[in-house]
């Protein structure tokens, strides 16, 4: 099958590319390497050391025999989007590519402008492209478990079938994220719901949980092959972030109480997923979604997990708890489905039985990861920013005043309560 | 009170600006006069004749012997919302300065991303802005009622609350919105939630239904200080669409079937619905959202109102059905709470009393708008587009070959089911 990957040089992008391509695919990429520049930005560096994509496809070319396609370009440009995929005209596209951070866009007004106008523009181009281009093609979009939030009742697989004051409607769950970039991809949802409904087009999207890992089949084979390791607390997910700190001897850190439950995906499971939904694309004009997870942990448990393989490793490791520098439930109801993907035949791996490897694996950069420790603690606050640049001078005048004092009862109570 | 409006040259912005101001509030103004060049950009003209803002300020103060404060500006430039906020520091700001035609966002690709980049920027910049400057400010913010498309259950006001699976919850109500704008106001409704959430903002969220009407008390006072009134394709709507048509002898064009339902409101009754949601603001932290519409009607019944009005004023009309542009149910279940405002002291109009008076308006200008007769019939339809610009040599290629059979099937069938 003809796959184009929308953010190949990512986290998952590239062992996408790689996963799919062994398994005989016709695979081709586009990438701005955003990525790169924004974890920079952010004082952090992937602990793994990537290679640019030139030497990654001339490696994986040298190690498997097979030749990935690759487009630097940036999604937010129609023409680079619809030239690729009038050229190429995958039969399947993931789309990876959009800014992925909730602290990323939380950190700063400019920052969260561009989250939402990154993703959402990105996100119409292609359906645009689709729509004049390739409108048999499946849209396999990743969202992410966070557009849901932490309702009181049981999350379905996107929709839901209810009784209403007597009649009876399926309808989208509903969607209650907790930051610009959860939102960006809530409104991502809803375009893409609304192309398939207008145009006919056909897409999944992956509601995923929180990916883990730091090797797959294809990226363990040669040491060029690696995929980034984010740890940095602004592009570093908890399990990850929590397996660098304990190779360095830093505190692992849950934000608050730690009773926060989440789903979580192995990143092997997470490529599967996304082969499982493309060898099984919806009919013309459906839009489905999957919930992508595997396991629920709070993120107390992910700590007791991390220092359990840690201690067995001979890393002594502590646990701390900073102010939480979110605004989320910190005790609350968490069930999810995730069904589908199983009954398309995911077999998931556990947790538990991949920290031991991913300790070992980091080990061998320790050095690495200790150069970046400083941007691994919480700087971003939900309330607030840090590092607001004021945009002119009357701001400035205005900035240097004593702030009011905050209204504590206001900013915790939930909206429509 | 200090009431900043955002989009003061508009349908509602420049009477609610009068509006206000006449009842003692200290009215401030921000537009860039993007209407204006949309509507000409559809082949469309205001069928009233409006003066340039400057006019406007000084009749109304010649008239009223008050004085509105004016500053031309775009929401998308954060330096100028912020600014604004920080000279003027507003009690409650009323945000009606979005592109608000579902048609014109769904006439090109560059249209649909303009409306979403246009609106969501804006409103995150407001947000921004307040949270910075003016955060006990009460943000009134226009969505539209069109953002819960037509399920087949009621339509409470915003939230709901469920049992699903033997838990209870009360959560938003599923968004099914049915165009690029709709959708627009969607993502506008889902940021502006979070803002409350995180920063304890204050808002209300007006979904508000097809506003009618060519005077409030304010407009008619003075020939000078009438509000715009538009019949095009794009940004006229169906009511007021209907009265220019019978003015001119063109045929009323309820599209499709015409039992598509949809709630009303009148000009006044709107003025008066935000004025009650500015006098009774919400707590600190609270978003909460009204369904300001006054009555349901189906588009045949506002034809055969229209012709009635219209038959009585001596003028004969018939009703034709172009085929649907657009992609919704044309025969459906539609129920929708409106309560709150009722609530609030609202004393609606009813659309029946108010016609006569629009087609005798409208009839003064009858030149005008038969000037403008060609912008009238629909051309923009949902499932393509009519003129969209190939942005490449490729694609000017590739357009030139016949276009695939359509899959009307796909392209029918709803996204979940």
């Amino acid at each position: 099958m003809r796959i184009l990957i929308a953010g190949m040089d990512g986290y998952l992008g590239w062992p996408l590319a790689m996963y799919l391509s062994r398994r005989g695919h016709e695979v081709a990429g586009i990438d701005v390497f955003l990525r790169r520049s924004m974890v920079a930005e952010m004082g952090g560096d992937s602990a793994t050391p990537i290679l640019p994509m030139s030497d990654r496809l001339a490696a994986f070319e040298e190690v498997f025999g097979r030749r990935i396609r690759f487009v630097p370009g940036d999604m937010r440009d129609f023409d680079t989007v619809s030239r690729v995929l009038y050229e190429f005209r995958p039969e399947a596209i993931v789309h990876l590519g959009e800014q992925p951070s909730a602290p990323y866009s939380m950190s700063s007004r400019q920052r969260a402008v561009f989250t939402q106008m990154n993703n959402v523009e990105g996100t119409l181009n292609l359906l645009f492209a689709m729509q004049e281009t390739c409108r048999d093609a499946h849209l396999v979009k990743l969202g992410t478990m966070g557009e849901y939030g932490t309702p009181n009742v049981p999350i379905p697989e996107g929709f839901f079938t209810i009784e209403y004051r007597g009649r009876t409607d399926t309808l989208p769950f509903p969607r209650q994220a907790g930051s610009w970039y959860h939102q960006s991809k809530v409104h991502d949802s809803n375009n893409i719901m609304l192309a398939c409904r207008v145009w006919g087009l056909r897409s999944t999207d992956l509601m995923q949980g929180v990916v883990y890992g730091t090797r797959t089949e294809e990226t363990a084979a040669d040491g060029r092959l690696c995929t980034r390791f984010d740890f940095d607390q602004a592009f570093g997910t908890a399990v990850n972030r929590f397996c660098a700190q304990a190779v360095i001897g830093h505190p692992l850190t849950p934000y608050g109480k730690g009773n926060q439950k989440r789903g979580f995906i192995n990143i092997v499971d997470s490529m599967r997923c996304m082969e499982l939904a493309i060898l099984n694309p919806p009919a013309g004009g459906e839009y489905r979604v999957f919930n992508q997870f595997t396991e629920t942990f709070s993120v107390n448990d992910l700590a007791a997990a991390v220092q359990t393989a840690a201690s067995a490793a001979g890393i002594p490791t502590e646990v701390i708890h900073p102010a939480n520098p979110r605004m989320e439930s910190e005790d609350h109801f968490y069930e999810a489905d995730h069904q589908r993907l199983l009954d398309l035949g995911l077999a998931p791996h556990s947790m538990s039985d991949a920290l031991a490897g991913m300790i070992g694996d980091l080990a061998v950069h320790k050095a690495r990861i200790q150069a970046r420790r400083e941007a691994i603690f919480p700087k971003t606050r939900w309330r607030g920013f840090e590092d607001a640049v004021p945009d002119h001078g009357r701001m400035r005048v205005h900035r240097c005043q004593p702030e009011p004092a905050p209204r504590e009862a206001g900013m915790s109570a939930p909206g429509p309560r």
